[in-house]
């Protein structure tokens, strides 16, 4: 099936228009380990979306705020080996408790010691894989045994080896692109709009990723989960797009769409 | 007494103006550590203000900064075992330099890693003590032995247990929400205004203890300085409310607000 | 020669404008290991200029991500031992592999640990020192074995030591301040403009540690690189000036003027 067949998905659906609604009436407590880099970013726009951020780190904590939250993130993109411990403790407990989480596989293939991390974590059975499809092709690539990257590839490129990821591991994957796309490994959906600021503002990717999170704490499908919240970002981008004139007041408006969006 | 019989502060009183100028005047230098979501908006929430941030965290470094700050802050928001060594050294030297201190307990009570250490911390005697009801709740419950959280308690009905707590640490205790309550145990002022938004923007609260302990390094009345600041912290917010269009415009008001106010 | 006889450059000169579409052509991959503070702010700032800014700072991962980096700075803002293991890795490996790099001794003088650690990394080779007056002074002093710090120094009287400095290290020293020095110990070239604003949100020197870094990937005269950097700031920071409110909208405005600078 060519790229251009997939079936897609944009706000307003009422499909995504309700996800949105129960997260801001539920506030789903969002367990957040990312990199140093956007975690205030990262609050900030699950806040604007109406969800409960908390960025508990500690080994002595993760593992009880992994099983009392209602969806989890863990992202690799300024690991070090004492994350590498606490991400690890989390993934368990989020595996053992129930908690559906999130695996951003930031800059897997390019660096070998988080690759080997990711690796190990995708044991504990990620509910959403999130990533551009350089680290999608990485980590799959990884997974099935050495298969190349591409930095400059295309999200649809990196689809007939998400879907195979998907499959191996259980886990849907959510490429993000200039269209994302969301795969189960039989059902795909595709996400277009956004816009290329999105990429000169660090951490929206990252945050995606949280968002997703977030949406699973609500909403049961992981698959629907993805793409709800993929959709609400493409929008909120397309929007903030309109009414910036750089990267600075496009990070502004981004939050100030995504606190009007739907409500 | 009633919560509402309680005595208000607001801007533009004379005290209030008079010691944010003299906090532009001597920019006092303000040891803050902080989590890690808020290091960036603490910073820039204190230069606004006109004060002097530092966020010296090197188990190595901090006793002595902290002897030579003004004024200092402890948030254990996203604490791990090495913050914990730095942050007890930090209250260490605080305590035996006289640098006036403010203790920060996110989310203690929900925690009880991060509860035991806020709870060591009380046995350097704090200035000031902020947190929201839920926290200020737990930490007096755990001084006092085993008294409940409730996460959703308005920050009136944290008021009394919030003088007991000040009674028995000898610390000014802070009570953010609605209005803020900051209270010795006998004197009680309360601190209306401010904007839900707040509560929107991540790391708001943390900051204004951060902006306590600057107001620390030029006021000696521990009273005072907190009502001062939350008083600041209310104008500004109430005023960046009136022109924002989302959480993401409000933060950036905030701080322009913050630079303008009494200039 | 006294200061206003230094020769200036600023924007629009040509050579700058060449330097800068450089960057937005190639978008430098620019490794940055910096203090908490500032780590959003900086990626953010990168990206606006059209580099490519990565975070890496795990042990395990910084020496090779050092080798294939096409700059890399180093900033001791929040040191602490993990992160001093790293630097020095870091600064390693970039030696080894030729990769041009800056060291940001911040607050060097003021905390004895941070300063061994800097002396330290010299011997590694910085291609690029930045800092403000007091901190040259101070990092010069350490090296030349006891000279004072003065930490309400002008930029241009720092500049004789600067140039001792520069000679001693053979790395380009640059001085940020109301006008900005940049000197290799022959050679020195004002760089005016800029606004007191700059001081009032964090980590805008931070920041142009960073984007030197980036422009020594596309620039190998080290002095041209740095004042070319620093004079993009500084055109950025005066236009921004006259478009804001206070330090919140400055900085989103400083962001977007880099986005739009010579594009």
């Amino acid at each position: 099936m060519p790229a251009s067949d997939i079936p897609q998905k944009i706000w307003p659906s009422a499909e995504i228009i309700s996800d949105l609604a129960e997260v801001r009436k539920h506030a789903p407590l969002t367990h957040v380990l990312t990199n140093i880099v956007v975690t205030n970013w990262t609050a900030n726009v699950l806040l604007a979306a109406g969800a409960s951020p908390a960025m508990v780190i500690a080994e002595e904590e993760v593992a009880d705020f992994a099983t009392i939250a209602s969806g989890m993130l863990i992202n690799v993109g300024t690991i070090n080996s004492f994350d590498a411990k606490s991400m690890k403790s989390a993934a368990i407990a989020a595996q053992k408790s129930g908690t559906p989480w999130v695996l951003d596989p930031v800059a897997v293939g390019a660096l070998r010691y988080r690759t080997e991390i990711a690796k190990d974590l995708l044991q504990h059975k990620p509910t959403v894989i999130r990533g551009n499809a350089s680290e999608i092709l990485a980590l799959a690539g990884a997974v099935g045994g050495g298969k190349g990257v591409d930095s400059t590839a295309a999200s649809s490129d990196a689809l007939p080896l998400a879907k195979e990821l998907a499959i191996s591991t259980g886990a849907v994957v959510a490429i993000s692109g200039e269209v994302d796309y969301i795969t189960d490994g039989k059902e795909t959906i595709a996400v277009p709009g956004g816009h290329i600021l999105m990429t000169k503002v660090t951490g929206v990717g990252c945050s995606l990723g949280a968002l997703i999170a977030s949406f699973l704490g609500i909403q049961k499908d992981p698959l629907r989960a993805a793409v709800s919240a993929s959709a609400v970002f493409a929008i909120a981008g397309s929007r903030a797009a309109e009414k910036c004139s750089g990267t600075g007041s496009f990070a502004v408006a981004f939050l100030d769409e995504l606190t009007n969006l739907g409500v």
